[in-house]
């Protein structure tokens, strides 16, 4: 259980958002939930209040009488550079802005794995190796972490920047079976990162336990994260239903899978 | 010389460009020049078309018909979100992807030691280390460098990223006698960054011969960059017209100097 | 299951390609034996194309077809310098020449943890470690390695260097409660090197789970490796059956064991 | 089992010298219990011989005979210069230069996490990481680690450093969810330190499966250390006794918890 | 010029401490000087208070009123346990808790390239490699590095610890071609370490601009330090003069020279 | 001066050994030169013996009575398979085996930086950068490396291995402006190499003072290699006589230049 008071959940209406309610009082003693929709069913310990991320006042009115976030809000998969810069570059320095300007103490920042995509397949990296971002969504993310840093030392605000992989109810592609993250293990390594007493600043990837694995995840060692699930079940169906592809197409031959194989502007 | 038939000039109207013109031909073919507002006494080779830099479609034109670009356009000095967000990562993003829709080869991109403004002053750093901005201006500069990543392991784009210390006509303070680049090492250093044959993506400290250092700079040493001034010949004036900071002032105990010492928005 | 049609293993009529051929179809769509001597009782997606490794034309015959190679064949202990050089360095100089003219995609590469051999006992090191041969039969892996490296480099040939430890039913001395790799767990990554989607150039130590370890073996994390034996069943037994030796004692003090305490040339 | 005839328990009345005395016979032919009081019930392989450390003299008597110490004895916790210096300094010298002329083999020194107390509590650290003390106390342990080193360079002396972490019962506080060390793992992981046929000089972190850590204890797995017991086992009876403190109080943020909190002279 | 205002100088009767007392005001506003003996033919802005570093009392006086010290003093070479203990152990304990109790900001302490004397000659080292004393000396060296290092974590006393080479008037065997500081590089070195604005905690190799080296002395370019000697001009006289010891000879084979080839009680 | 009394060349009468003639005396108490076809000229401290590498019982004759060797001789650019195993694989190996029954101390062997051909060009790597061979010649540079390696390990032979870069009267290509070793300063770190008391086994890439660098080479400083000449002299003439390729030309992209750009038979 953390020791926050109040934690708001960004991208409350999303899947993860949603998934991260089961948590429940293990967030914090309250839930503000915010998103570009309403969300539905609230519980007694939580609260809603939409707003658009890009709109600065509105989340200074979001973000005031919260002690921690945690930020899955903005855009989820590469986009057009207006929706990247609005949704990820303007909303994620508005929710640090805001957070310096009400004294919140802690956020739980939702990077991914695509801020380090253009690895190649077969090397191990750990989180201190050079961001090498594999989309104008990957730059945003790098964009996160990197304002993240700042904010924690000039102005003391706590980030964990969970660098998730595929965060879905199954791993569906064979690339999902190394970068699967359950909705489980998910929701665990975010209790962990609002509990644990002290993160500093801190870069993790977030993963479910499988089998095969590039990256070496100290970090998570330190929040305690042991996952309790594996795309391991889901191998043989995975092969069954999917072809392997070449392996010097940049899809398989990169961390980042097909982000690495397309072009940002598909219409030119 | 540069194998470059036609190299931009962003920022051409400020301190670091109109020294640049000095470069002349060395730079390339010829020379176009652009900043917000318009140059003077141009050239035989050279050529002037003011944009601003946010403007996507007046970069395009701009941009069209060059093989290289040096851009040291933007805002260079702290400021307001919305200064560096327009200047400096809008203006970036629209250098980059005018870039890429007209096949321009090479960048050499003017980042800033404040994009690892906050690691100690006592400690080495190399170009690899996390990169640790002291300000909103720095992590528009890390901005910068991870686009540029990007733009190279996606496109091809070669870049040289310059992390520019202080680039003035002599050091006037005791953290410059550190930093200091001189007009004549900057012309150098972006010199080779265009006439090297091949750059892939690199990340270079640039400063003079300075007899304190804190950079680790073997990215320079691949340029072939070997800087012909030294702050040392202005130590003693400096020492003389300068005071000497508490060691635990942040704008002596971080390599950012002042900007580790002051929160952006002062009168918030 | 690996993507291969046909997938040739060298040295098929030795221990360790007789094991392997209880992988089946798990290898490729058919299976090539070769080796000096004939091997027996063929399974159906069984072929048999007995060859001299140190033979170029011979191996060009038996490589013609395949698209992928385990190679196992050669000399597997320190023996004479003739020995070495025809069996580990023309005859692996002849797989990889072979297998370009062919165009073959991967090989899997029986190296040795005896290329690593005079590291101390109470080191860990990774598979970047500079190579420490402990034998000529040690350095003749290092060529092998090195070789695979270049044909990766120069025409894209993927390889899997496996540095097998002591690959035999079970442990039989003190060393091996460290370096013992069961037949099964041989299997497994000689399986997993086949059917990653792409390798690249990797170096793997392999080993099962044994409770003693001096390496940090990522490499294998990336393949999806997880061993299911344990010399451990076998501690007690080999601890009543053996002596210990005294720690000065190079066989004792070096990774190599027994390879580092004697000369290659006995008799001399 | 060890291959040692007779070992040396110093600090054999405290609590882990007592437990230690469980493992009997598996640490070596014969044991010799030292501490500055008697120790009771021996067993038939016992001998107790009490001594002050600080006496050179007496610390020769007791070292006579034994081919292997396991060096538990001094001040274990912060104290006075005086108390340090006589108990941990001269004592670990004592034992050191009595272990030299008597020809003693192998030492298990009980160094302590107090030796690298000051890294950050989101930090994860080797055994390689410069030592950083947190204490007088931290300073003795650094300075037995620098010694067992030298006297393993110059005379051959084998030394296995445990940085122990929290050696109790059950963990009773937050931080010792990270540093527990449960009596059943410390023996294991000194049975271990003796049995190893060659450990040459090493340092290795000490503490049980406990889920958050950080340390990378690579060490450990040279040795074969697999610890059973785990604090998470008394997670919840910890976090409803305790409280969490504040992420910037020095116990919180540092490795070394409260020995980072306070002045080492509380009345001055 | 350091901003100091009364610099004290342990050792100042020694070799080294005549030595920088011809820096003079460089050091501070005043220097106060301290030996078992006392200094002759005091300037104007120097005093003289002889204390024997052993006694506590004494110290406690002559540190008062000062607020950085230059600690030469102690045993200079290898010596029996009782003198390093008590010169060196008890010596520098006291410096830095006289320090502590008055608030001295920074000490320079005279460190040695036997903190790390037992790495091999043909190795590069940098200052963070793991301290290899070759020596009881060299163990009392990495007893001052580890106590200023814990200083300056728990109470931000600053220190720069110099290992100083062969500090003499000219190098007068083989290995000093490597090793040798000349006087005044020295005296440069201790007034950079003082004038430097914030040094924290820093660790630096200390020799003159010899052609053969075995360190990475980054810490140096951070202090701004430029050797203006060299052992190079002494080269043919000390080449004719001495012989070359074989290469397995540990005087030969190890860094610290003589200091690894002899046992530390000759007479035993 | 180095202190062996008879030093034997290898390829004595290539364009490298007549240079290293110059050296004289300072390479030994007398010189035995040896290559395919004899050398002419000889000085008193000279004598000749001609002999074919590949012939073991020749090479035998040639080492006995000699203490040291440099190793110059066999095949100095990309050839057939045949060629390298003969001259450079089989005549290395037969170096080091007649060495090792005639107890010679120390070989200086001709290695070349075409062992790590395949970093890029805007990559800095240091001797301890794994291999990656650019050719079948830089394939077998790494089996002498590893060779080497093992020699030391097992039998106690030094070795220095030099990288050697473009060892020609002066740089003809734009590559060689960063490859360039003059003639003199091979000389010098030849001298040094068998001057040097100790050399253990090292790695030393040998280039003049170029003002481009890919190498860190901190080796060479151990050996106090200070090279007197520099590319930048012909830099001009090199310019105005040469082309620059494209930046994706692997001749320019990669470190070891035409060799990463050329199939090695390319009559296939």
């Amino acid at each position: 259980m953390s020791h926050f008071t109040k934690v708001l959940i960004t991208g409350a209406a999303g899947a993860l958002g949603k998934e991260l309610r089961h948590s429940a009082l293990r967030l914090g003693g309250s839930v503000r939930l915010t998103d570009r929709i309403a969300s539905e069913d609230l519980a007694d310990h939580e609260e809603d209040m939409p707003v658009d991320l890009a709109d600065f006042d509105g989340v200074m009115q979001v973000v005031e009488g919260c002690d921690a976030i945690v930020h899955l809000g903005g855009q989820s998969r590469e986009g057009t550079w207006e929706a990247v810069l609005d949704s990820n570059i303007k909303g994620t320095y508005n929710i640090y802005e805001a957070a310096r300007q009400h004294g919140v103490e802690r956020i739980v920042y939702a990077s991914s794995v695509h801020a380090t995509g253009y690895y190649e397949r077969n090397e191990t990296i750990d989180a201190k190796a050079p961001q090498r971002p594999d989309s104008l969504y990957g730059v945003s993310k790098c964009f996160g972490e990197d304002l993240s840093r700042y904010c924690f030392d000039q102005f003391g605000i706590e980030s964990v920047c969970l660098r998730i992989g595929s965060c879905f109810p199954e791993p569906v592609d064979r690339r999902m079976l190394i970068t699967w993250l359950s909705y489980g293990d998910f929701r665990q390594i975010v209790e962990l990162s609002l509990s644990a007493p002290r993160v500093g600043h801190m870069i993790s990837f977030a993963t479910s336990d499988n089998r095969e694995r590039f990256w070496n995840n100290e970090a998570a060692s330190v929040l305690g994260y042991r996952p309790q699930d594996s795309a391991d079940d889901y191998r043989e169906k995975v092969f069954a239903a999917t072809d392997q592809g070449h392996p010097n197409d940049p899809a398989v031959r990169f961390q980042g899978g097909s982000f690495c194989a397309v072009g940002h502007f598909e219409d030119e």
